[in-house]
């Protein structure tokens, strides 16, 4: 692991996409999502993921500067076509529209088609935040996940997030897979040469498992809760309901027809909507009722979950969002840590395109 | 288990209502909500519950004719003010409301305060599917449930409905706790003699347990996903979520300080807002795309799930809200079975009101 200056990182990313054709203010706002990805602990999410996007771009499966339109709308909602567009840029552009329809209908809700991974969920709920709104965030994914009772990988991981502005306290921020875990967990017990714990995937037949190198053998993810007994069809539901949110209502693929991230696997040939779809929502708390107030009383439900007593040898009780805020603080004092692996696949992808990546560590 | 006639169930159901000071009209709206409950297999808050209803009442904690009122809009949101009544009541006149508004702002979103226990969730979610429109339900609860790494008891098990409507195929609908199980399921295993799976409930000390009685001797139910390597942390999000927007946004009672639905249990003295909290939603379809396109493309979403392969030792793959329609086809040909418990609970509750309860089974 080498450590790296955030902002060095950032910016670093902001050429590639710059180099690729984006327009540089979204080349910025591509970058942003992807630092704080690396700067919360999502490091699947983060610069480890920029050359998946060049590939992408390079089988002209990605516009690096899409013409966003909008293709339909009411007072509260619109459904965007996203031009090919990274998610990156369609999303936040996305809740921007969602944001300016909440100004005067009290909510808004944006729908995008024809858009490609959006990064981490939280980023696009988060911008609500300043607002005093409380932003909402979904996307369908890659399938990767089998419905409850099956074997066939239909659903996406397939994240919710939901970002609800507090006081005094820093805001409650859900950031989630609808699955018992999200991918890159299988992979750090796979460097350790670890098994998974029961109820994270399932074997090609739909069999229970232990084995972390599964989902390579051609088995499945489970959704929330693992089986039946653990109440892993209510993650099921949860995961279902994102794709149809994402992608029926805004007219992208669903389920699986949704394309790969990875450009060594082809899109499916027959196609049911327009790219992979997100869902975004924000809601101005004012429109309930006084935001001040609103955020008086998160700071006594923040302050109140906080101080819940803690099990038996637990230290303290979290609120969403708290782990990702201290890693935040962490990594901008020590500098994000990256794989050699990564660090090297930045230093060709800036050889491609005659940028130079400094592989000095910060520290 | 007796057999009684879903018909007779709810029109007995309704007199007792009546009986209390509801008029018709919400008399047959609240006794339809409990009727629904048990056609579709959710015996805990169907018929059987209506005498715990009906203590609250008696105990002034419930307003029979309750005046309720718009404390606040906008052009897509409001907030309801329940007036101590019944949340089978006020709960559909939410519902009403959100879609009104999402008739004219494309989404309606409606937060209920100074409310009771509305019931199922699904009930209120499934109006909007008449209107081609999807239909969100969710409210907070009392608190049984504890927060990850906690052992108080914080949060209800908070519920979440999402109904979405399809042409030909029946609508999808998703009814679930945010917590692994419901408590009815914990009841079962009591009768039955039998441990629960790890990951439902843990003990007084936060310790995981098998124990099915163990909420009785002062442990709680556990988030869905159970611990956290099982992603019980992601069940917590979900449940702090149901239980903000129904009473943050709303100006209710929230987490602990939810008051109990059981009659025996006062009320906290301290109070951070009136009641208990819900949170409706209703999306016109057609406010992001044209409903028959919508509903051909869930057929598709539909038909491709249940064609989904089943694992090893399944049959089939279920659709959200399949069981329960099964089980209403069932229930409205055979009847809806009652524990001779329940049998002698509604016998002695129509006695007190000059009703008579006829025990004769249907079948």
């Amino acid at each position: 692991m080498l450590l790296f200056d955030s902002e060095y990182l950032k910016d670093y990313t902001k050429q590639i996409f710059i180099r690729m054709g984006c327009p540089e203010e979204e080349a910025l706002t591509a970058a942003d999502c992807l630092n704080q990805a690396d700067l919360r602990g999502v490091d699947s999410h983060g610069v480890a993921r920029l050359s998946g996007y060049v590939r992408l771009w390079e089988l002209d499966r990605l516009n690096a500067a899409p013409k966003i339109t909008i293709v339909h709308e009411t007072p509260s909602t619109a459904v965007l076509d996203g031009d090919k567009g990274l998610g990156l840029v369609t999303a936040p552009q996305a809740m921007k529209l969602a944001i300016e329809k909440a100004k005067i209908a009290g909510t808004g809700w944006v729908a995008v088609q024809n858009s490609n991974h959006y990064g981490i969920a939280g980023y696009h709920a988060m911008m609500a935040l300043d607002h005093d709104m409380i932003g909402i965030s979904m996307t369908n994914a890659s399938p990767l996940v089998a419905p409850t009772f099956s074997k066939s990988r239909f659903l996406g991981t397939n994240p919710i997030a939901v970002a609800i502005p507090a006081l005094h306290q820093p805001p409650f921020v859900i950031d989630m897979a609808t699955t018992t875990v999200a991918n890159g967990k299988l992979e750090v017990l796979q460097r350790k040469g670890q098994e998974a714990p029961l109820g994270w995937t399932q074997d090609k037949d739909g069999n229970p498992t232990t084995d972390a190198y599964s989902l390579k053998k051609g088995g499945s993810m489970l959704p929330l809760g693992g089986d039946r007994d653990h109440g892993g069809h209510k993650g099921y539901c949860l995961g279902a309901m994102v794709d149809i949110f994402s992608a029926v209502l805004s007219g992208a693929n669903y389920g699986p027809w949704v394309p790969p991230f990875v450009s060594f696997l082809e899109p499916p040939k027959e196609q049911v909507g327009k790219g992979i779809g997100h869902f975004l929502g924000a809601i101005r708390v004012d429109a309930f009722r006084p935001a001040q107030e609103f955020k008086e009383n998160m700071d006594n439900w923040i302050q109140t979950f906080r101080n819940a007593e803690p099990s038996a040898g637990q230290e303290k009780v979290l609120i969403p969002g708290d782990p990702e805020r201290e890693l935040t603080e962490e990594r901008l004092k020590n500098g994000i840590p990256l794989h050699e692996q990564v660090v090297e696949d930045l230093r060709k992808l800036g050889e491609s395109f005659g940028i130079e990546f400094k592989t000095t560590a910060k520290n």
